[in-house]
């Protein structure tokens, strides 16, 4: 029966055939002089061929690497264990309160298959039925908040997203994971970020590049790396958690104010822009791996300050040859507040633009530099145009991508309506936005 | 005296001064087995520490790798060679024909340290003196079109460029170079690769992130190479030539329609994207490497279509949460005729998009979708809100970049009136926008 080697493929797969194994069963494999025994358990989805999972005595689960001289034998019967649901209650009260908000997307959608609908899916259940090994790493309360395609979300959304995972921490949770469509999820991470001060606690914020029905898909891999970093990481940022590279086994932990997505279908797509992930998990090994030390640390203690408005009178326009001026002015006559300019190279838009800039300026409109090349950061004192812009009073965003720019400029006008307090708003590091700065412990 | 070694350093220079080398002096360099013989020549600015350039009796020039074991002999006192002015004019009549068109831009510019002024720099002599080696690989003719930063430049200098190269190519040029500011470079690009149709021979457009006056400078490197590219590569397109990794002897040739500034400041900062760059080009060994076989290939005899027209009234829309869908409205109602939406993920924009994007189909104008993610293609047809757009009317634009789908656009709209026209050109593979289709070979 298929059934008793659920998820088994390839070199994987023969090797257990051959021992006659099946799931659930005591095997005992020997490897290059080393012998692990325990229950053989089944693969999820985004398992590759190369590993066979067994739960030891511990109750750890190690992924074992097929090699050529491995040996596999059945040393028992052992009990079947259970996936798809929480084992004894009496163990789980001691595992991290991890909860899951769901906003909806491509990772909390299921497809059923009779009407072609597209429904939420994030009860716990419906999560140990796509990660059966959720139930060993955290306590799981999901909860459904909406169920939109990211690309419909707005900065009222951020809003409501906001005191949904404020709730969550203050009633106890070691770590929150928000569900949440990719296109924009790069912006919520930002907006949660600014949103969200002060966090004793990490806010994991999770995508799947392909639904969890799609024998390619990286739903449960990167689930399994979000709830694992909500629930045992030292982080307390607001941090995306998504597919590092083409393998199977790594999640990559980027901060929420420096992630975009720079592929349209890979499931690698998410990139730390300007600095490394700030860790990496690896999901089969259960073991994280720090890459530096400029992150805020987890602790409970720490109070959480929540400021969740954000003013929509902001914008992002992408300077180009031949684009209008006039587009600022139009902004202007329309009560925008804050005006984001993705120019070219170290920080220009053609001089066309200064007039428009300099009457929107005393107007007291914030209008703030960020590159369209997305690497590297804004330098406005080497040409003269730079130069002229500053002297409009244009402020000089370093390293802040373009999108966590905009997003920070909505956050700040909704702090203060004073243009000066914005201004020291936009061009203070309040979440790692500035990666060569060091991120605020306490604010 | 240190000028009798201009340009060495580190071990090179160490191990010059121990042979009691100088410039143009005949010097026997033995290495693992093998001898070189010929005259010292100076290194450029961008040559690194490890190599000594020797010119062979062929007349060659190569750069020898330090090593351990290497002996370096003054066997006699050689010619010192002249870099500064081209050598006999005998000689250098069989040399290709290249032109050079200098636009403006850091690598067209010198500083006057008095006035603090930026001039243009391109006459072949100030050409010859930052690239002493120019000589060897072709007979240069230096043109000044124009002296702009590159965010200064509009559609209009575009046809301005497309017309002067085209000159070139009819008085025979075997391949023209563009000097460019680096900050539209690949919006000028890929709006020579529209304009400049069934070309016979390469335009390489060349620019440089630090000045000639810098000791970091790629003026020296980009220029040497994009002179090579065009005097001697089998190319016919339209290619940006640019330092390619952090390494100092590599330049990448792009094609014009998949090159992007991704960089504000490195000097590697230009990618192809989606693609492989379609050659190396290492300068020290004056070796071309082709990365594959679909391109248009070098043919003199082939006739030239110069179809130098863009329509400003297109521009590239990038959306974001937040962003106010009026604003296709308010382009539609100044006459605008073309609209590339830089959507998110696979090629989405909020709902709310939907209905002025109605509007604006109905009255002919085209509207195309790319994403912002850069790497990767837009799928319209996996969710719903891919699938109205396209029921809309909006082109998927595959995995064309945004920056060129505009440029695109401008041109499409400046061959035709008619919106069916436009929309056919957009679809059709002119230059290698789409990189999963052939390249054309003649049109």
């Amino acid at each position: 029966m298929s059934n008793e080697l659920t998820g088994y493929r390839g070199e994987a797969l023969s090797l257990l055939k051959k021992a006659n194994a099946s799931i659930g069963k005591q095997i005992r494999i020997t490897r290059n002089g080393e012998t692990y025994e325990g229950i053989l358990i089944p693969r999820s989805e985004y398992g590759d061929e190369k590993h066979i999972l067994v739960k030891l005595k511990s109750g750890y689960n190690i992924g074992i690497k097929v090699a050529s001289n491995m040996k596999v034998e059945v040393t028992g019967v052992g009990a079947k264990p259970a996936f798809t649901r929480p084992p004894a209650p009496a163990a789980k009260e001691e595992l991290p309160k991890v909860a899951v908000v769901s906003t909806g997307g491509t990772i909390a959608s299921k497809v059923d298959y009779r009407t072609g609908a597209v429904e939420p899916a994030l009860t716990a259940e419906d999560l140990y039925a796509i990660v059966p090994e959720l139930s060993d790493l955290a306590k799981v309360k999901a909860h459904v908040l909406f169920s939109e395609l990211s690309e419909n979300l707005t900065p009222k959304h951020w809003s409501e997203i906001a005191y949904a995972v404020a709730k969550q921490i203050e009633e106890g949770a070691s770590g929150v994971v928000v569900a949440h469509g990719t296109d924009t999820l790069g912006y919520t991470a930002a907006a949660l970020s600014f949103a969200l001060q002060n966090l004793p606690v990490p806010v994991v914020l999770v995508g799947a590049q392909r639904s969890s029905d799609r024998p390619s898909s990286d739903a449960a891999l990167n689930l399994a790396g979000a709830v694992a970093v909500a629930a045992e990481s030292d982080l307390a940022e607001v941090v995306a958690v998504m597919h590092e590279k083409t393998g199977d086994e790594v999640v990559a932990v980027h901060r929420g104010t420096k992630v975009r997505k720079c592929h349209t279908s890979n499931r690698d797509a998410f990139k730390s822009i300007n600095m490394q992930p700030l860790a990496h998990y690896n999901v089969l090994e259960k073991t994280f791996e720090m890459t530096g030390e400029n992150y805020r640390q987890r602790d409970p203690s720490r109070k959480m300050v929540v400021k969740p408005t954000f003013n929509e009178k902001a914008t992002l326009i992408k300077f180009h040859p031949g684009s209008v001026p006039e587009l600022i002015d139009w902004y202007v006559e329309k009560g925008y507040r804050g005006i984001v300019l993705e120019g070219t190279g170290l920080g220009h838009v053609g001089r066309t633009y200064n007039a428009p800039i300099k009457r929107a300026v005393e107007k007291g409109v914030v209008v703030g530099m960020t590159s369209q090349c997305i690497w590297g950061k804004v330098h406005m004192t080497v040409y003269y145009t730079g130069r002229d812009l500053l002297a409009l009073g244009v402020l000089q965003l370093e390293d802040m991508l373009a999108e966590t720019a905009l997003v920070k400029m909505m956050w700040a006008l909704g702090q203060t309506e004073n243009p000066e307090e914005a201004k020291k708003i936009m061009l203070t590091n309040l979440a790692g936005e500035f990666s060569e700065r060091r991120i605020p412990q306490e604010r």
